[in-house]
């Protein structure tokens, strides 16, 4: 059964990952020709820098035209790792346009313009796979997209930044500020040198944004994403998540409304409860919880990044792809029939955990009860801390819309017995 | 680019998945056309009492004529959810040769006969898939056949029972006995009346087989898994694996040799490290960990039993068949190219727990600890107490293959300061 004409591969960048995909094609090849049916080849490397050594890469296979590499009309399929938003999305499109299926990890043009992508990939009758743009190594694009197919998913709510997850497990088993954990979490190459995209929550946004268009089969954009990051995450917020049973994650949550006519995705610190599988989350492992109507709750757990990890996703994308192209057939395209409109954070009905540091004296509770029942925003639990003149409230809700929460903190703000707003978190997962 | 026309799909059973499926199928109709290209209809279901009241499914559907109903040539996808052997085997053959694709939920057949079925389909050029028959609703078919297809799976181990997961996790929380913990799982509808398949470790055994073929591209079979129930796992060994901050688990693993020749699957009690993301699965959920070489550790985690989770599975299946049926192409099929042999369990390496009743007075340690050394297996550390002229000694070995192990314990028994082996159980996950 097996084609003896190989199919042509070529990769644009050859990076940590790229590298890594090379390799694995090299070591690999007769388990990939087995489980394909066709030999597959290395036929074009792009790259920025030619003159590096690239260990197994033959020389003449190195390029700097990524242009003339995807238009040459004889490769299979693309395999994109440069990431950002041009020139990948030129070189995809045009790839589509010359015949080429691409494999990318492009999280971020994903999140920008999937529509374009996909459109183009339609036009051409060619394959778009990305399971390497969210949470690496993990099954997940393709357990939305295909095993889920026949269920209605309700919730996608995950850990999909390891940088971010390293930081604050860090702080909650050390006891560190978020500085001492990012130097070390820098120290040991889970952080980059400017860390902003991962802890500002930039990231975790756009894996938010492919998630909760997957999951719900419509469009939802990079823009629409609420994002908060986790820098303002501080030792005392810790303290107070163990003594609500809780720990603290950087989470990507993607919700259809209850009444099913609206979709949200936000990114934002939140706490947790110890017992829910995500809060075991350690280190800079990623793990994406999801529930849907009959499967009930599910989660997908593994390395977010990495070479190798990443590089076996768009491995196991590439075996899928080349087979397509083996059969004259397509994979799934894009699923956007629902066309759902996506809702603002107002809109999101969460719980919050509320730190006040008020005046040590009489009526304050009250006064401060008064103003959350004045915005529909029921309390659950208050506790009082007081020493010298001095005075913490800590309040945490039931269940409100987002934009009735500003709306007292606003308020709070305005009392003169509350001297300052130590904290706001939401709770989630329970 | 709907088609009209729809696709056929035809139900053999109508139990507890089946009905959930044709529910869906009715109730989520819209959906399932939109993602599939073309709507699906319900056209026929075969059952064994077709005087039972089936709400949702139009009387004249139903029939008692299953052979009939696959050999009408205009099914396009029968779901199978009988179970069992025979007729299911004859049945899904004769389905494919009238052309027709079939998803099956049916464990014992696949573990059984697996290839059988393969070869029919490929004959036929018809699609076999079947996420539902291990661990439920949980994505692990797929993700190993197509998401890992360009990785090297070296480690499939997992709790793919409910039924015997909830029976050792009322036993770890509340101390309970077996046969306590058994007859509440038995009250609340996890455990059958007869529960020999679960606890004597027979349908994780099927699992095991599925799993260890698809991982390793090879074929094994419910007789290659060895096979041990968990019905004399007492509080005992509960309280012995706290003491070595561990939690017991009834665990199927599909191991890889290390020097990759061969390939083992077995299924036994084992102690896991509280700190293992498997210990902390709770009562009827199942999780399956998955180690490769590029990917590294991942786990999939959710509900492995019930109606409407199986029927996620089932209709996850029924998308992508029908999907591959209005492309004219087919889905993976069998990959068992590797051909690799299967171990016997004498030849797996692991770490074992060894609890034994012996003599309370000098020089039993350095009898016992010299049986060990003759026969090769290395103590990793042994633990004595004694009161009232009796003692125990608990030893926990380093990894040594199990046809060791097995000696020495024989050798034991024969000591005279050796009164009873008071409990052996593997322990894995370190």
């Amino acid at each position: 059964m097996m084609r003896t004409r190989p199919l042509k591969v070529a990769l644009l960048g050859c990076g940590v990952v790229g590298s890594e995909v090379a390799r694995i094609m090299t070591t690999h090849a007769d388990d990939l020709a087995a489980r394909i049916g066709a030999p597959v080849e290395l036929a074009g490397v792009a790259v920025r820098r030619p003159d590096k050594v690239r260990e197994g890469i033959p020389a003449e296979l190195i390029t700097t035209d990524a242009t003339a590499l995807v238009k040459r009309g004889d490769i299979d399929v693309i395999v994109e790792v440069i990431g950002g938003v041009e020139p990948a999305r030129t070189l995809i499109t045009t790839a589509f346009e010359h015949g080429a299926s691409v494999v990318s990890a492009n999280k971020a043009l994903l999140a920008q313009d999937g529509a374009t992508l996909y459109a183009a990939a339609e036009q051409h009758g060619q394959d778009l796979y990305y399971e390497a743009a969210v949470a690496g190594a993990i099954p997940l694009i393709r357990p939305l997209r295909e095993s889920l197919a026949g269920d209605k998913i309700n919730r996608v709510m995950g850990i999909v930044n390891g940088t971010t997850n390293f930081i604050l497990d860090k702080m909650d088993t050390s006891g560190a500020g978020y500085s001492e954990a990012l130097d070390e979490a820098t120290a040991l190459g889970y952080a980059e040198a400017d860390p902003t995209a991962d802890v500002e929550g930039f990231d975790a946004a756009a894996k938010a944004a492919i998630l909760a268009g997957i999951a719900f089969h419509t469009r939802v954009r990079l823009d629409d994403v609420y994002r908060e990051g986790m820098t303002e995450v501080t030792a005392a917020d810790f303290a107070s998540a163990k003594q609500m049973g809780c720990t603290i994650k950087l989470l990507a949550i993607c919700e259809r409304a209850a009444d099913g006519g609206s979709v949200t995705a936000r990114v934002h610190p939140a706490m947790i409860p110890l017992s829910h599988p995500l809060a075991s989350v350690r280190e800079a492992y990623n793990a994406v919880f999801v529930e849907a109507d009959a499967a009930g709750q599910l989660m997908f757990y593994g390395p977010g990044a990495g070479g190798a990890p990443t590089a076996s996703a768009v491995l196991g994308d590439l075996v899928a792809v080349c087979r397509n192209k083996l059969n004259g057939a397509n994979g799934p395209g894009e699923s956007a029939y629902t066309q759902l409109p996506v809702s603002s954070m107002g809109e999101v009905v969460t719980r919050y955990h509320i730190s006040l540091d008020v005046a040590d004296k009489p009526g304050v509770l009250a006064q401060v009860a008064t103003v959350f029942a004045e915005h529909g925003v029921s309390i659950d639990t208050v506790r009082q801390q007081g020493k010298d003149g001095e005075a913490s409230l800590v309040v945490v809700t039931h269940r409100a819309p987002d934009a009735a929460l500003s709306g007292t903190v606003e308020a709070l703000r305005k009392l003169d017995t509350v001297r300052g707003v130590a904290s706001i978190m939401r709770v989630e997962g329970e």
